[in-house]
């Protein structure tokens, strides 16, 4: 595959390109992706021309965006989309009884990523959003997957824990006593550690294969009596997605008996 | 950018390697990649290593998949991502009111690409899935958003109908007298067109500038009563999503006066 003069290939220059456009860059101007992109002018036309031809970019009067095409194609193949729809109407269910932002969350390289997110305008603070990423010792969603995630990961991430509000638990001995603790209630809440009003609960999706795959969270805000009804809410949704990801019920079972 | 032996550009080979992964392929080896996406294995195989160092494509066991940061790139730029959570809300409120799936669609070369759905699986037969594509004149979503598109389009369109059940109108003439009266109504009710047993309903959505530039729809039972309930909630949540989009109500009175 091709390399460019200063040595980068193909196939991050286009990874450069397409990750210049961002909900606050929808369009871009044909130099403001060279820029944005750090690409020279003559590089950047090109590949805009290529990707125009594959239906890769839309063109939106003198501007440019990323396609609908784009989207379709990873969209189709993505394991994300299997796992939002599943989570979807089961999300709806949590949201209508808790009445806050429901979130579902995968753990991608060393961040939560946020894969979906449901919940009216009048809902509590809650700055995650759909493709947007926070790190996991500060959410709920992240700490919940790190208790029910493989042991090695949880060393690493151990390892690095920058403080975000004054809330935020960064002892390692503390975190891995609060890990122990959620591997055993199955459930992870977290008062004020990113927004200082809100509070994240979190409980562990399944596969079939009983890896936690995926967090169910509600943002609620902190002072808003008990949490429990969240709690319950969360785990009752999370079993009927574990079920359509086609998890057994007693999988998991024999998993925290293990534990 | 360098081209291959065969002519044809490294972004287009990345199409093909992107569009090998699909949802009844969600998982692909090495050689079943290169097959699928017609390649040399010596370059699919180069091409997985470089996509593989950028995350475009993880590893899942033996097998490669879409990699997860390849749909957060796409999702975080993509006017697909506002779009269906502008409407997401609104969406679960047909939901509850009519109980049936409920479909956001939008027409992309030629095709309904369906962007978003909602609804339980009880809900009667309905083959539109997420990113899945499904012909304008068979859908009330394509028929709407043709009656409210520009005529050289509706033009283009009426020129190659296929017909998929006895209920598929292909009539140049009739199809040209139905969207007249759906641009006057506002609404589309499509009965059997694709599945004899349902009924799809759709009505435009609106971006501040007054273009239709989505469906918004439901599929009912095709024996289920007056259609008129369905109807009332799809222009309700339609006025809701417009408006968060940005539309002003007055727009679309003058664009409809001026039919």
């Amino acid at each position: 595959m091709a390399n460019s003069a200063s040595g980068d290939s193909m196939v991050h220059r286009l990874v450069r390109v397409i990750a210049a456009f961002d909900s606050e860059h929808p369009t871009l101007s044909g130099a403001e992706l060279a820029r944005r992109a750090a690409l020279p002018s003559s590089t950047a036309y090109r590949m805009v021309d290529e990707l125009l031809a594959e239906s890769l970019l839309d063109r939106d009067g003198q501007r440019l965006r990323l396609g609908t095409r784009l989207w379709e194609l990873v969209s189709r193949g993505s394991k994300v989309l299997g796992l939002r729809e599943a989570a979807l109407p089961f999300m709806e269910d949590v949201q209508a009884v808790v009445g806050h932002h429901t979130t579902l969350g995968v753990i991608d390289q060393q961040d939560v990523l946020y894969i979906e997110r449901i919940g009216s305008n009048n809902s509590t603070i809650n700055i995650t959003r759909v493709a947007g990423r926070l790190p996991i010792h500060a959410t709920s969603t992240g700490l919940i997957l790190t208790a029910f995630g493989p042991t090695e990961a949880q060393e690493t991430f151990l390892r690095r824990l920058p403080k975000l509000t004054d809330a935020t638990v960064t002892d390692p001995d503390e975190l891995r006593r609060m890990l122990a603790e959620m591997r055993h209630s199955g459930y992870c809440v977290m008062p004020g550690t990113i927004v200082p009003e809100s509070t994240g609960v979190a409980v562990p999706v399944f596969s079939a294969d009983g890896t936690a795959i995926a967090g169910l969270s509600v943002v609620i805000p902190r002072e808003n009596g008990p949490v429990q009804p969240s709690i319950t809410a969360l785990r009752t949704a999370a079993r009927g997605i574990s079920r359509a990801l086609g998890w057994d019920g007693t999988l998991r079972d024999a998993i925290r008996r293990s534990l």
